[in-house]
């Protein structure tokens, strides 16, 4: 079986495109997610143009096998996990920046482009591709429209789907769909460019895609507020947004984070706060902008407020905030990442409730959060060598999002659903919502070939 | 058949909600686009609740009876005419709005509130609801839903897709079906939300809406260019997005246009002036970016830039850019407004290229446009009565489609298909294309009874 299907992909793809050697297509099983089931795959292929990718599509059609498209592998749901049998499609050796138009304020990509390149790419023509997940340095653009990835710069920019404008999908028999437009609007027919945006290559492999860009803003300045509790901190993130303000970041630290980045990092932030608030604005009116955030800081309990002196002081807040998740992870020798988001006026309640799920666990659990987006990455840190520890952090980080959902929120701001939280899924839509996702599935992908066993 | 039906409807309806006078329902057939066929409803219903439209629903899928469902149609595309013996559907009874939050920034609405309202209601609390359609004081956020509406905003702050974080949507059969989120971010499953904007009611009936806000910007300021000709407004429009400029409102109306609004209006604009550009600002250095504007303006060959003395000047300019269609409509007995968008670099090449098309048609066509983002709104003006001129001013009209597919373009950049452009849809999105839009419809509308004959 393994062997037709080889020499059948062969037929349309050079030999370096196809690995076969069992140890290095292991090396592929998996993303960063922890915890999530990862198959044996039967190939890696790693296509240059979209003729190949249609190549492969049509051999995997034609033998009934799955196929698990796949980019830098960063994200942190195992919505890229191969499974037993599979063909991972790697989109990784597609990269090439095809167009840049700072007129149309638009960029033609493939989908293996690294996000910071491209960002570095724009920037060089005075504009700004906004969506910045922290692994920007490492991860594709078709992970990041795959996983509709968020970032720091979500609560004035939005995530990765307000950018993408067209799409070139190879479905999963190998037809070519393009949807969307080169235009900044466009209503001719559904939108389903925003259907493939999240869809963790479940309905078709994006092969190509128009982003939106924006001119570069000005550097942005920041300030950093020392809390006695994560409430007061919350209280100050609603304050801010009921002001009307516009904050280019508005992040929580808690204390437990804040004192897992200074073990790391050295970074000397202080040591005995219970929030940190980060927030910066990158307008021309930000100095004033900062102020009026440090006001209400202040009237919300802040126990002192710092203004970042100069963009490079700034950008230190901002390492600090990026380092976050790293730091907790090397707290404990393992970590369940949550991505619980709510309305940002529940923000607090999901805090405390947080809270109190560690002490009912006897866990550590830090959290860091997108505040201004109600977006919160509680960090569930265990030993999974302690059986009954692993299955306490199970259940909590079960509890996270029940709560979550209890707020009105949701289970996934911005990580996806992979296999990590497909039963949650269910929970979060509901029988007529579920049911609505799998006839969608069926639409494009009658075999279900494509990404099998996530997302439902 | 028609007995029947009304009967059960009855079942689950007041009096008062169905109305089956066929001079009545009548009036009910169709939208405000000409030349669109309509049939003659066999009742019109005016539910004012979510189970009065589920019982809607689960009739007409019972009896097979097709379902048009309508807003306050003002639409431009014919995508709420109605067909033979068909259930109009209108949902503008339920015109509530549920919930204002400045700290989450969004309102819950149900479908029937007119956009005029909820925009004014918003602003008492210091929020803004960018979707400004020019019918806006009477189109409804249910209609603005089902055709994706645009208007003057866009060119800054999107079309109204970016504003619907989630939906309440009665299906084909009855079912409820709950979409999207309250949170500022989400990615739980396929984006059904979007899926649903701009499906023009062949997919669900929304019975409710989430929708996100943003603070309220300074009232604007605006500025008007005089150009010898549309080239060098359209290049001037290319030099302002090129800078990085962010204008609230990029505005092009041709020498046509302005005379046909002066002879309406008495508004005083330049009559011998080949193209009108205005450009405002709502940020707090308008008047520094205008300067920019202006500057720009005059490079590119502008005869004459003249900035408002102020707000209420500012606000007369744009009167006169909202009256552009209704004053083109003034010109001739009837006109076919065409909605092509194109990337901006090639605006110019569009309405050199329209204006082309007239010369060759011998036909009076006006246009107006939202120029910052290419889409241009040419108004093919004729005497439906001269069975020639009728004919040409039907060709020009598909010409003008042509030139902007050729160019890179949508044939709808807001108006929608309706059953306007639905032969022109197939062309636009061709046959992969229009195979995975059916199969979406089939997905959720297996038996078709969803407003059948729009868009495919």
């Amino acid at each position: 079986m393994d062997d037709d299907l080889i020499a059948r992909l062969r037929t349309g793809l050079p030999p370096e495109a196809l690995l076969t050697d069992p140890q290095v297509t292991a090396s592929y099983a998996s993303d960063m997610a922890d915890f999530c089931p990862a198959g044996a795959p039967a190939v890696v292929v790693l296509p240059r143009t979209v003729e190949q990718v249609r190549h492969v599509m049509r051999t995997a059609t034609a033998l009934r096998v799955p196929v698990v498209p796949q980019g830098a592998r960063t994200g942190l749901s195992g919505a890229a996990n191969a499974s037993d049998g599979c063909i991972v499609l790697s989109l990784v050796k597609m990269d090439r920046i095809l167009e840049v138009s700072a007129v149309d304020r638009i960029a033609v990509v493939e989908p293996g482009v690294v996000n910071a390149v491209l960002s570095r790419a724009v920037a060089e023509q005075g504009l700004y591709y906004p969506p910045d997940p922290s692994s920007w340095e490492q991860c594709t653009i078709g992970g990041n429209i795959g996983t509709a990835s968020g970032g720091l710069c979500c609560v004035k920019y939005g995530v990765t789907a307000e950018y993408v404008l067209g799409l070139d999908v190879v479905l999963a028999d190998g037809r070519l769909l393009r949807t969307g437009r080169r235009t900044a609007k466009g209503v001719a027919g559904y939108d389903l460019t925003r259907l493939f945006v999240g869809s963790e290559g479940t309905l078709g492999v994006v092969v190509g895609a128009v982003l939106a860009l924006r001119p570069a803003p000005p550097r942005q300045l920041a300030l950093a507020a020392e809390f006695p509790s994560v409430a007061a901190a919350c209280e100050a993130v609603c304050a801010v947004m009921e002001a009307g303000l516009a904050p280019s970041l508005l992040e929580l630290m808690d204390g437990t984070t804040v004192r897992a980045v200074n073990a790391l990092g050295k970074m000397g932030l202080p040591e005995s706060t219970q929030a940190l608030l980060l927030a910066a604005f990158d307008t021309p009116d930000a100095p004033a902008a900062l102020a009026a955030v440090g006001e209400l800081c202040t009237a919300a309990g802040a126990s002192a407020v710092v203004p970042a002196e100069d963009e490079a002081e700034s950008e230190l807040l901002l390492r600090a905030r990026r380092m976050s998740l790293t730091a907790l992870d090397a707290l404990r020798p393992a970590t369940m990442i949550d991505d619980v988001c709510v309305p940002r006026s529940r923000l607090a309640e999901m805090l405390d409730g947080t809270a109190a799920i560690a002490r009912t666990y006897g866990l550590l659990i830090g959290v860091c959060a997108h505040a201004g987006d109600g977006n919160t990455h509680p960090v569930v840190c265990f030993d999974p060598a302690d059986e009954d520890e692993a299955r306490r952090a199970r259940e909590s980080f079960d509890q996270i999002m029940a709560l979550g959902l209890a707020l009105g929120g949701t289970i996934t701001g911005e990580h996806g659903v992979g296999v990590l939280k497909k039963e949650w899924l269910a929970r979060e839509l509901g029988p007529v919502g579920l049911e609505m996702q799998r006839a969608v599935k069926q639409a494009f992908d009658p075999l279900g070939l494509l990404n099998p066993g996530k997302l439902f």
